[in-house]
C-alpha cells in the first residue's frame, strides 16, 4: 500500500474521544487492544458480520453506503437483542490504499456511529480482496436481553417500518426509485425501538433474509406456526409505487416476504402487552404494525384479508441464503 | 454453498458449552447476538485481527494452521496486555463450502481454544476470497491492563521464548526444518507470560512485525530510545542450525531482529524488578532474555558483545509492514 496501515488507522479512524463523549474507554485505537469498562449490573452483548463485495453488497456500491452498512447490520442485530450500542471494532480488506474510498467510508461509518454515540475502539486495515468486518458490543441491564427464543401460540406478530424497500431497490437495479435505493444503501437499525421491547417482546429477530426466513428462524426457538396477514405487510409509498408499476400482487408480497436487507425488526408481543407495545413504539423511528399471530400448529401460513390463503411464488425465499446475523 | 451458513455453523462451530466449562456466558452461538457476564471487578479487553489468504499466511498454508494461526495472533494480543484470554468471534469467508478443510480449521482452532479456555460465541460463514478474522475477548483486573507506554529510560528490555523461528521458515519454504515450520503455522501466544507481567511490566507489546519495529512502537508511546544487544537474541536450536548453514552472522541477526509472526513478548521491567519478572516467567513457556535496555537518547542502537555498533542490514525491515494488532 502507498498509505501503511498505521498512517491510513490514524488518517481515517484515529479520532478524538470527544466524537462520541464516552468515559468507559479505558483505551482505545493504538495499543495491541482495547480496554472498556462494562457497567456493574449489566450484561454485554456482542455480534459480528461481515460483508463482502459482490456476495452482500454490489461491487458499485459507493463506499459511504458500504461504511454505513457495515456497521448498521451489525447495529440491528444489538436491537434485536434490546442491547444499547457502545462500541465497535472493525477489520478493513482493501485492494489498494485509495484515500477518497477510505474518507468516503470512513465519513459513511462515522455518521451512523455518531448518532448512537458507539465508539470505534479498535481493528486493522488489511490488503486484500474488498471485505468488511465489524464487531459491535452492546449493553443491556443484566437478564434482559431480547432472545429469539420465546414466543408462544397466541402472540401478536409485528413487524417496525416497512418491507420489501431494499429488495425492490436490489431488483430495479440502476432504475430503482432514490427512496428506495436508499433504504438499500443506508438502512436505519431500529436501536430505539430494540431498547422500547424490552422486558416487553416475547421474542425478537432482526430481518436480515426475508420476512419468511427470519420469522421461520424465530419459530425454531419458540412455538412452531405462525399466520401471516399479506395485505398488512407495511409498505412505503416507494415500494407501492413501483409494486404497482409491476402490476402482479404476487410479485408486490413476494418481494416484501423474501427480500433480505431491510433490517427491521421482527418481533412478537403477548396480546395483554400489545396495547403498550404498540404506544411505545408509536412515536420511535419506523413505528410497527401487526402482521400475524404465532399459532401452535407447525409452519407459516400466508392468508389475504379475505381468508383465502395465499403462497408465495417467488425464487427468493431461501431458508439459509445468507447469514445468522 | 453446498452447505449453507446455518449448517456449516452447526456442524462445526456450535459445540457443548462443556467444551470449556465456561459459566458467564449467557448466550453463546445462535442468536442475533452473543450475551455474556464480565465480572465486577474487571475490565474487558478486546482486539480484532484479520489473516487474508497471500498476505497474511502462504496459499498453502495447512487449514489446521490458519484455524490455530488466526486465534493465536489474538491471543497474542490478549497476553501483551496482560489479559486472561475468554471468548472470541469468528469470520470465516472461503470461496467453497469445504467440509474437509472447515473440519481441520476447526480443529486446529479449537484446540488452541479449549487449552486456555476461550469459547468462540458467535460470528458467520461468507462466501468469498479466503480470509479469517477473529475477535478475542480477554479480562483484566480493573486497571491493571499492561500498555506499550510506560518504558523509561534505565528500564531491561526482554523478549519471550526464541526469535527468527518463523521468519526464517518464511524464508526457506519447503526445505525449513519442522521444528521452524511448526513455529511459523502453530506460534504459541504468550498468555502464561502476559499473566505473570501484571504490576511488573513497565510496557509490553507482541512481536508481529519483528523486534525492530515493534520495539519502536513501543518507544513511541514511552522514553524515545534503546539499545539491544544482538549477541543476546535468543535462537532456538532450529534456528541456530539454519543459520549455521547460512554462515553469514548479519543473515542471522537480520532474520531475529526484522522479522515477524514470532508473536513473543517484547517488554520492559525497571531494574529494581528484573529479578522478580525473571523468577516469575523461568518457569513459563518460553521463559524470558534480556535484549537490551531503555535509554534517553532516541533512536534503538544495536551493539555486538564487544560495544561494536552493528546495523541491520536485510530488506526485512519494514516499520509499518503489517499491522496494528
Amino acid at each position: 500500500m502507498a498509505l501503511s496501515e498505521f498512517e491510513l488507522i490514524r488518517r481515517f479512524f484515529d479520532r478524538p474521544q470527544a466524537a462520541t463523549g464516552r468515559d468507559d474507554v479505558v483505551l482505545g485505537i493504538g495499543d495491541d487492544a482495547a480496554v472498556v469498562t462494562v457497567p456493574e449490573d449489566c450484561d454485554l452483548v456482542l455480534c459480528m458480520d461481515t460483508l463482502v463485495a459482490g456476495v452482500h453488497f454490489p461491487e458499485a456500491t459507493s463506499p459511504e453506503a458500504i461504511g454505513h452498512k457495515a456497521l448498521a447490520v451489525n447495529l440491528s442485530d444489538l436491537a434485536a437483542m434490546g442491547a444499547e450500542p457502545a462500541w465497535f471494532t472493525l477489520s478493513v480488506t482493501l485492494p489498494a490504499a485509495d484515500a477518497d474510498w477510505l474518507a468516503a467510508f470512513a465519513r459513511g461509518m462515522f455518521r451512523l456511529a455518531d448518532h448512537y454515540r458507539v465508539q470505534l475502539i479498535g481493528g486493522d486495515v488489511t490488503r486484500g480482496p474488498l471485505s468488511v468486518t465489524v464487531q459491535a458490543h452492546g449493553l443491556v441491564p443484566r437478564g434482559e436481553a431480547l432472545r429469539r427464543a420465546g414466543a408462544a401460540a397466541g402472540d401478536r406478530i409485528y413487524v417496525t417500518g416497512t418491507l420489501g424497500d431494499a429488495g425492490m431497490a436490489l431488483r430495479q437495479g440502476v432504475q430503482a426509485a432514490p427512496a428506495l435505493r436508499q433504504r438499500l444503501d443506508f438502512p436505519s437499525p431500529r436501536v430505539e425501538a430494540g431498547l422500547a421491547l424490552r422486558g416487553l417482546a416475547s421474542a425478537v429477530i432482526d430481518i436480515s433474509d426475508g420476512l419468511l426466513a427470519d420469522l421461520g428462524h424465530l419459530l425454531e426457538a419458540g412455538d412452531p406456526g405462525a399466520e401471516l396477514q399479506v395485505d398488512a405487510l407495511p409498505a412505503s409509498a416507494g415500494f407501492a409505487a413501483a409494486a404497482a408499476t409491476n402490476g402482479a400482487e404476487n410479485v408486490h408480497y413476494d418481494i416484501a416476504l423474501t427480500a433480505g436487507d431491510d433490517y427491521e425488526l421482527c418481533f412478537t408481543v403477548p396480546p395483554d402487552r400489545c396495547a403498550e407495545a404498540e404506544s411505545r413504539l408509536a412515536g420511535l423511528p419506523g413505528g410497527c404494525t401487526v402482521v400475524g399471530v404465532i399459532e401452535a400448529h407447525p409452519g407459516i401460513r400466508c392468508r389475504r384479508r379475505d381468508g383465502s390463503s395465499w403462497v408465495p411464488t417467488g425464487a427468493g425465499y431461501q431458508h439459509f441464503r445468507n447469514g445468522n446475523g
